[in-house]
């Protein structure tokens, strides 16, 4: 047993019993091989399963070396936001299509769990967004985001206007539904739906894209993610921001949204021989050889 | 004095008295002219005028020979729904900048009127958008578009999905933030910001274009105005129809939006030399001849 | 007998002899039901079939009721150049993957064709573009497109300079690699990747995309095929026009190049239950019902 | 006098003689304050100076401690081109409207340069690319762009397939008029114009941004600036390949571009209070401050 991942979590996907006999079955295949396993309560709840030692994803990942989730790119995401303060490495089993993150097939998961427990895998280091509402002096709300920052129109429909700055440098003023904030693992997410570019995961970089921009030289561009993203709301009664499509807060005239990067990076384990373009040409439908 | 103008209706800004005092005065040159002169009654208080007979919208309409509507396109849009089954000819008085229809400067109002007046005008005709929604069997709401009939996610922030028919031929199931169905007018309003292309008001189309779709291939199209475009809501909780971006209705799964051109073209009287590309190029910030 | 198709010409791929095999099954199976066959006489001497009266494209085409072209999209692309001003109605038969135009597979052309040639067709007009390179007063060279008119820089890779009118009002000046005039048919070609619309075949409509071009406003238009559009080259040592991207010209600064629609449109005609979108949906990978 | 720019060589814009005469006051102005001027050979021959010791750029460029280049953009890109090896500063005077790069104005240049001389300016380095052309095994060509690399079609107007790998791993094949590698530099010019993101300058990235691609699914990518990017042609009779749109070579099925960034970077000077987001917002005609 390979000690760096002496401990090991074992989380699902949320709010779903789904998969609750392969995790069992993950657990023992694990336990077998000597790692200790912890399951987290949320799911030992969900799974009824009551094998292995259950408690809170923020307790238990004080202790984990790693984290396996099984579930698609929207739980881990989920995952990710509570686990990078703590820098546990984290494996994705996907159930059934190919993510983005959960590259690890639930179908070939024992053979290929073996090799990575073994240290053979390829290790990414992934930056997250960390996002905070301030409204005059106060802070509204602050939120980790592994994909996106969204500032955008809500109920009404009707058009907002903002101001962006970088590093306190005034970048543009904006009329249109919103703007995306994406780092580069959001790039391929709905920056993408917006007309955004593909940003390797390398990037130390931040993409800030338009939503449907009322003029027409609004194009997106690929700031330093060593920078503070700066967007102040100054029109609009019916405004919102959005984490990772997932967290929500209403925001009133002369709100600032701040955005910069989380301190610590996400690790992400993948199999050996993971390639980000094959994963890229697969989920994007891009062409093969010809 | 034109016959063909004998009765003239002055329509205000909506919601607003500004411009009172011009509109006032444009009463009394026309009526000096030997011009019959109606005041729409919302205006008529909120401009405080009272030198002229009053009416509501919708009476006086079915007597005047011709419309003045002073205010932006904004107002000239909601004006054209409510005439354009009277087929009442429609002139817009621009208190600012020049707009796309309304493209007398209120600086030259009376110059350039007096010309239009006897006849010296380009009138061009503009189809306009007639929506309805339909739940079950019912008709849930009915309401007429100048610019776009738009179908999109609301208050969630979360994507829908919908299908789309043409004349009963599917089209293409589609995942977005929604759709914008816009007549050639309504090609340089928010279709434009979603990516749409331009459609010369001549042309009998209308253009589909997706909001933010989640798959990379799609694109704007633009189909026959004779059809019948269809959209049918089959997945999203939380999904609006906006008209001109000024009435709306919440949708349900099974919803279905049906769009169609109006019977009737709106007529728009232009000073003469009025030429749409000049209009185009100034309002989009186009090249001039280098 | 339909006598309606009483006489018809075959005709093959340009300057290859694949299918000849089929093409003689196809002639023999029109024979046998009483067509007079012609096959053209370029196809004949490509695929060496001497069991039918062979003529020039141009003599037997004023004879044909009509014709039968086997190939792709390009194929026909070319033979309906020829044939659209004597309005001679074309079937496309498709060797390997369905096209846009020639939609009838060979696999199952005989039961196709037996049905088409009894009625059960559906016709459908479709314009071509017939575009003039004029030099001072001289016309220096006419040609016919049926997908799009290309102005674009050529070797130097240099951008140039053109200016834009439509019915001689001036549209704008563009600084970019080059634009593109395409007629409906051609708005799912090269229009599509410049990043034009797709317009429906019914629509009495060209578009305008410009390539790459130099300013971040420039968009697409669509305007009334009425219009004669004109674009002057005002700067760009090496500038070259193209027609459906298989003839071409070279350009110099000054010369005027005019599209505007055939007097004629040309007739395909397509299987019963023939439908634009569902050909749209598998030619664009386009979402089925989800 | 500021020592670390004691030795100061001034160039001027290639193949023209204007600004000859600024160009002499501001070598008059360096020499008065006891720089040591050297004025580049092809300056010296097109501007008829004779005042300060000649010296061809290669040479006077290992003896500089600072090039002064009078010009606009373009002018600067070549220089860099050729200092970037050598590691010399450089400051940009426009003569006209100002620049990405050059952002000295020549109106106030003389008190700008007596501050920037002293030390109050803001240094920013910018990596360059360095392509190859490999056929073979064999190196046809070497280049090195500011801008950007372009693999296009030429003459004849047909596009052309290509793959792309980056550090040797499939990325995508693509059938497309071309693509544009870019530095973060270049991607406020062509690629920009082919539809890609702005990059900011501090990034370590490359665009890559297919020229009218003929997939629908095709999207701009921002890729590590560390990674090699290569560019294999596999088909295409007639493709050429650009650097910086100045130099060019002709390429063969089979030939490989490859692209990676200079080992060293082009030290760039700008006044204090220099910043990029006022740059963009001036020549990209973005909003201001609404």
């Amino acid at each position: 047993m390979n000690p760096d991942f002496k401990t090991i979590a074992l989380i699902g996907k949320h709010n779903t019993g789904t998969g609750a006999q392969s995790l069992a079955r993950l657990g023992h295949f694990l336990a077998s091989r000597g790692h200790e396993v912890f399951i987290a309560a949320h799911t030992a709840d969900m799974c009824q399963i009551s094998d292995f030692p259950v408690a809170p994803l923020k307790t238990i990942c004080k202790r984990a070396n790693l984290a396996i989730v099984m579930g698609g790119d929207g739980t881990l995401l989920n995952i990710a936001r509570t686990l990078v303060d703590d820098r546990v490495p984290l494996i994705g089993i996907n159930q059934g299509r190919l993510g983005f993150l959960a590259d690890v097939s639930i179908d070939t998961m024992f053979s290929t769990l073996e090799d990575m427990l073994e240290g053979q895998y390829v290790a990414e280091e992934r930056l997250l967004l960390d996002a905070s509402v301030e409204r005059h002096d106060d802070l509204l709300i602050a939120a980790y985001a592994f994909n996106d920052v969204v500032v955008n129109k809500s109920v009404t429909g009707r058009l907002i206007e903002f101001e962006v700055y970088i590093d306190s440098q005034f970048v543009y003023s904006q009329r249109a539904d919103g703007l995306v904030v994406s780092s580069p693992t959001g790039s391929t997410a709905y920056s993408l739906s917006a007309g955004g570019p593909i940003l390797h995961p390398t990037l130390e970089a931040f993409t800030m894209v338009p939503i449907c921009p009322h003029t027409l030289s609004a194009r997106a561009i690929a700031v330093n993610s060593r920078s503070d993203v700066e967007i102040n709301l100054i029109h609009g009664d019916d405004a919102r921001v959005h984490f990772d499509g997932q967290e929500h807060a209403d925001l009133k005239v002369g709100d600032r949204v701040v955005v910069r990067r989380t301190r610590n990076t996400i690790r992400l384990l993948h199999p050996e021989g993971h390639n980000y373009f094959d994963t890229l040409r697969e989920k994007l439908h891009w062409g093969e050889k010809l």
